[in-house]
């Protein structure tokens, strides 16, 4: 499987005009490899030409995980803490040649530091942002992947539903996504994706804020955005409720607004069509309520090993949705000091449409009593 | 708080003949901010000058949170995903005029694409790496941030002491690693600074090894490498217990070496002390006792709101210790395809010596039984 893998990796760099890809650890490197390698403070680079056998320079730490899982015939330029990374990144040097070739990197992951320890010790080396040609690498899901995807998402609708029907007013922001987080780990869930978010009332209205101490009270929202993984791969769900009655007329008016583009931009999902005309459509709901200025970020992003990755579900990505993408739908509506609705579903573009994998009810429920 | 911390931040960047250092989201930006921003795959810069307000380039949806605090006089420039960040990139190049001079960024940390928008819109810019200097910012703890992480220890060794009594033979590594996880949760501790690490038998000589379905087994060494956090400040410990009955000699003998290159580790640490002197210390034991051959790596590295940060106990570094420095001291042994030992403290420079902050006992425990 991972010859095969390495195979498309390198096709990707060949198309894509490049003479070699460099990958540090994370979602891209698990998946050709099999190794879930830890991304730290020593430099971990391995570098893969578009014909040939990879050259990994790695700490010696890292290097017995690999020879382990043996993926397919590479070079492992191992280094101590004692010796440091030069010589060998110098050896992978003269090993590859790339004086004046184009080298494709990670540029939402690759660091500073690594960065310059191609340019110092490969030199004439050109380092482009190959994000782009890489989102190929994983964007098309294969059935273990969706399947691992379906389970993380069953572990984490069923944590959800056990959590909320617990939920009282009085509780804190803080010990409900705490609850949220045990509860998912009970029924099998992974590392967490990111970490969970509990917002109440004001707080919902930040689409980035964390939970606090504060307690939820009768008559505000409540905002969960969370998510678990199976096999690395990833659930990304958003529900918002309201603790007994929601009466301000606006936000009953936002969340209607927010579960119709939630669906309009569902049922706009399908292979063929263009990211952007997902974003399109679940946009013109949320505006044509008049709330178009208070839903402030895209509508979804690609969803996997990684929780952010291509399909990106936004204005001027006119890349075509294809048969195994998975990604999110999201919409928002946030008005500052009063209150946010979030609803956020995982889909799967299929043969013929697109399914939602997500199933846990998104109109608008009364919890905490 | 927070303009005071501003002001040991630019100062460090006038000490270190820096115009400005470029900061992303990470514990760095916490502690000078008091927010957690995330770091996901919209830029998020914040530049600070040696004198003046900073510039902060971000997306709207932290430009809320970052209001929301308000830590220090700055300018936000937010940008939307519909409209990208170009612009306020550029807006930024002109308030500080940054053309021909020297940015210091986090070399561990700021990611190529980051680096590149710098460079595309502040003309003339040139970027060092300044992780050195900045290491000086956070590695003098204050007595608010040694009391969060003796709590993040206390739960943790609670913990720990409360899965181990219920160790069986039979149980996996990965159902194991997970109640210690939910142990943790349940104690107060909130995210993970890493995955739990639970080994056993021969995966205990993988010093980077991942949990899986192994069942652990009578006779075989099981390796806990884990830590919480409270407020974001990390604990980082490991033990090492025995299954039953250790039978293999090689084994004991190298428990034994660790333990004493432990405790000469923690015994060498204190003020004035170069961080080197401790990783030789412990280095020493170990190889008189004849395994120096498998000792792989440094002997530990700070802690706090980073579980790798400054100082590194390690050969080459000679800069002294000090009050207020936390770290770990955690020597290893690792005999590949049969086990390996690891035992990590936390360890607090004070004004006249070294505190060992971990409580948990050292010597070869038996557990399972």
């Amino acid at each position: 499987m991972f010859l095969q893998r390495l195979e498309i990796l390198q096709n990707i760099v060949a198309r894509a005009g490049l003479d070699a890809v460099a990958l540090i650890p994370g979602a891209d490197l698990r998946f050709v490899t099999g190794v879930d390698f830890h991304l730290l403070k020593r430099p971990f680079v391995a570098l893969f030409p578009s014909q040939g056998e990879p050259v990994f320079v790695l700490p010696e730490l890292d290097k017995l995980n690999l020879q382990a899982a043996n993926p397919f015939p590479l070079y492992a330029l191992g280094y101590t803490d004692t010796d440091g990374p030069d010589a060998a990144f110098a050896e992978a040097g003269r090993i590859l040649d790339l004086g004046g070739k184009r080298v494709g990197v990670q540029g939402t992951r690759m660091r500073f530091f690594e960065a310059q320890y191609l340019v110092r010790h490969l030199p004439g080396i050109a380092l482009v942002d190959a994000d782009d040609a890489l989102a190929d690498l994983r964007m098309r899901k294969d059935a273990a992947a969706i399947e691992s995807m379906r389970r993380a998402i069953a572990i984490s609708e069923a944590a959800l539903a056990g959590i909320v029907a617990g939920v009282r007013p009085g509780m804190t922001e803080r010990a409900i996504a705490n609850d949220l987080h045990i509860a998912m780990l009970r029924g099998g869930g992974g590392a967490l994706p990111f970490d969970v978010t509990v917002l109440s009332g004001p707080n919902s209205a930040l689409p980035h804020g964390v939970p606090g101490d504060r307690p939820i009270r009768e008559g505000e929202l409540l905002l969960f955005d969370y998510g678990t993984t199976v096999d690395g791969y990833a659930s990304d769900i958003t529900r918002t409720f309201v603790v007994g009655e929601l009466t301000d007329p606006r936000l009953r008016d936002a969340y209607l607004a927010v579960l119709n583009a939630n669906e309009a931009g569902r049922k706009t999902a399908g292979p063929g069509v263009p990211a952007q005309e997902v974003d399109r459509a679940a946009r013109r709901e949320i505006v044509r309520a008049g709330f178009g200025d208070y839903f402030i970020h895209r509508t979804g992003h690609g969803l996997g090993l990684d929780v952010h990755e291509g399909p990106y579900i936004r204005e001027g990505n006119d890349r075509m949705l294809e048969p195994g993408n998975t990604f999110t739908v999201e919409p928002g509506v946030y008005l500052p000091g009063v209150g946010g609705v979030r609803i956020e579903d995982n889909v799967l573009i299929t043969e013929n449409g697109a399914e939602t994998l997500t199933t846990f009810p998104r109109e608008l429920q009364s919890i905490g009593r």
